[in-house]
């Protein structure tokens, strides 16, 4: 393990950034949902620092306050990486796909179409999805658990076999003979499960990397671990503190273990989102700038997580030693305990909300050490093999990472000084694999 | 009807060309079809000759002797359009998309995505599908054409509507007052037919042109003109001779005036593949040396074709005036008395299948002119309102069109000087539609 590294992805979303209200800053493009061109520009951003991929999440339905909050979900996945591999060159892409509503057939052509389009460097994050409005949209109804995972199964073994249903030679390509495909070695794969099937072959070549790499990502559910055990090379996740990363990433190498493979072959990522800025002052005054409106409705729900009642007009007001010996952190939350530390360096309620203590996995905000510090302790501890970043605001975050954050990684020895490769496989670090489940042989 | 101009497209398939063989000239890099580079080379190439779009085909199964063909279809319509569409400023992508596997919900998503991303230059070429390779493997029966019709229908009911369920002025993006969409105007469709269904609302903002603009394709049959008539802005199709492309365009505009439609509004494009070269003996050469086999071995055909019994010894002996005397054009097939007038001009046998007369639709071969008296005469019979055009080999056969034959149709007045806007629907001048049947109101 002497050689492990950090391995950097970064979400990509609707074009803004990852804290509230980031589509109204100033020097933000309003119209960047609809502007493919941004994201190519993050994405250029994210390659000059060396990321290992660009993840995107999906959810085809609207959701939530769209008439003062954005659409929080690229336009579509599939097509936008497609126009994004063409101006990268080293970056992957793990792309959300869901197993319960899209037709094997077409996933495993898409994603393997964006693999030999990029050279190597897809990822399918291969989901199942339980939502009613997802559901909808698609006319279905909602499936129960077992028949999403079995569904799941499936369609994963479908489209595996789909990649390999054309042999790594079958192409020989002999102008001189005149032989372009042996047919001999793309043959129908003949599969059907009990909610999805499909004959094949699919015509489609290897890519660089062989085929994409398969993710998950969720919350450990036995039916997801049994899942990314068997099938995955990266898992997603979002966690809030050392402790139950090291417990979720034991679960899921286990999980890999049982299933025959070595655990070292499933990289375990989290999610982190940045503010980068000259000083802790500095960024939680660009958060308050940004997302003023959510932080500060957000005060009942500190009160409540650290048991101290807070006044709306005492916002700006650290907590006296009497409210701070009053109060404690809920063992359900573990975001609580963060929130009470940082109420104890001495911020005021807005700044302690400002530092993402209510956010949906953890914020570091401020210069480029204090980003290090985190990875490097998560790193250092096991927790995870690499995270996701979720900059605060695409059109300077990305920037300001790869040039205050990621020279400090490199310096500390912790992150590779350059892409190891240009494929996905390799600057993963995981294993090739061509068809159904290579590894099981 | 004065300023009525030719539209031209191009097909695109798997990146060598439409002639048997083309993979093996020695121009042509037999990796083509794996290789998006080749088709961005070849639509930036289109796109200098003004083309209006770039068509599609799709038959997502293996066909046909791919020991010895290739595999005829594109990787995967949708994902190398898109990488495309970053290289390219004004042509237009008509994309085949099946009605009968395809979800709604995902093909209104990606269309439209693409539309957005290529600034109003997408299409949808909206076909059924009864071919069982196909069915099967989307694990599915054959559907009697009854049903394929009626999901034709409803499928593109529900993604129009779709289309139209963000309303053209719901993007409100005012960063001051943190408005950013009008949630009165992004609305579920609820949408329920018997094969398919959807709730929406999709979250896509319009396109320069609105949305995607509907194609279909294929023999006139009373179904496809139905639906036709009423959906599409334009209708492709191979047809050999005047008089027949006359007769289905006439039954394409009545189907279109049955819908309440400006028959105008709908374009008819034919099929016409080229040889371009300095003389017709040169062009004649280029297919013999490209697809020398395919055309001997279709002697028996040709002898069938015309009546005469032609030996294959003597495949280079233009006919005897008693062989012509004694031979007759079967009325069966158009095709026939074309091959019979070529023999009579004096052309060997081989000459004879060398100007494609077996081929899916009309060939031109020779200089510039010869393609263009070829149009004109369509055109000026009001037998096509445009080319849908397939180069015998991609890597020289479109520049050489563009060279040699663009210049004289604009000589003519017959073709624009340049683009006309940047969207599709200008280019090909239909009218703008947003979400359903903008046209019934």
């Amino acid at each position: 393990m002497a050689d492990r590294k950090i391995i950097l992805g970064m979400v990509l979303t609707d074009g803004y950034g990852n804290l509230p209200g980031a589509w109204r800053a100033p020097h933000v493009d309003p119209g960047n949902y609809a502007k493919v061109e941004a994201n190519i520009r993050y994405a250029q951003a994210a390659e000059r620092g060396g990321f290992a991929f660009l993840f995107t999440p999906d959810f085809p339905a609207v959701r939530g306050d769209v008439e003062h909050s954005t659409i929080s979900n690229i336009m579509d996945p599939l097509m936008e990486t497609a126009a994004i591999s063409q101006a990268t060159s080293n970056i992957g892409f793990v792309l959300t796909g869901s197993t319960t509503f899209q037709e094997p057939f077409n996933t495993a052509r898409q994603f393997k179409t964006l693999d030999i389009m990029s050279h190597g460097r897809a990822g399918w994050n291969a989901v199942t999805t339980s939502d009613p409005a997802v559901a909808a949209n698609y006319g279905k109804p909602v499936a129960d658990r077992a028949e999403r995972y079995q569904r799941a199964h499936e369609s994963i073994q479908i489209v595996q076999s789909l990649w390999g249903s054309w042999q790594k030679d079958a192409w020989i390509n002999d102008q001189e003979s005149g032989r372009f495909i042996d047919p001999s070695k793309l043959q129908p794969i003949n599969l059907r499960g009990e909610h999805v099937a499909s004959r094949g072959p699919l015509a489609l070549p290897p890519s660089e990397q062989g085929q994409p790499v398969i993710f998950t990502s969720g919350g450990p559910s036995p039916h997801l671990l049994a899942l990314a055990g068997r099938y995955a090379s990266g898992f997603i996740t979002e966690v809030w503190t050392i402790e139950e990363a090291r417990a979720q990433r034991d679960a899921l190498r286990n999980a890999a273990h049982e299933a025959g493979r070595d655990p070292d072959e499933i990289k375990f990522i989290v999610g982190l989102m940045t503010t980068v800025a000259p000083t802790v002052r500095d960024g939680l005054d660009r958060r308050i700038a940004i997302a003023g409106d959510v932080i500060e409705a957000r005060l009942p729900h500190l009160s409540a997580m650290i048991g101290v009642q807070i006044q709306p007009q005492h916002i700006d007001k650290p907590l006296s030693s009497e409210q701070l010996a009053g109060a404690h952190a809920s063992p359900m939350d573990p975001r609580s305990a963060i929130a009470l530390r940082v109420a104890r360096e001495g911020w005021s309620p807005r700044d302690v909300l400002a530092h993402g203590v209510i956010d949906y996995h953890p914020v570091t905000v401020g210069p480029g050490k204090v980003h290090a510090d985190h990875m490097q302790e998560w790193f250092e501890a096991e927790a995870a093999d690499g995270f996701w970043l979720a900059p605060d605001v695409y059109e300077d975050g990305v920037d300001a990472f790869v040039d205050e954050v990621v020279p400090i990684l490199r310096e500390r020895g912790l992150y590779p000084d350059g892409y190891v490769g240009s494929t996905l496989r390799e600057n993963l670090g995981v294993p090739d694999q061509y068809g159904l489940g290579a590894w099981l042989s």
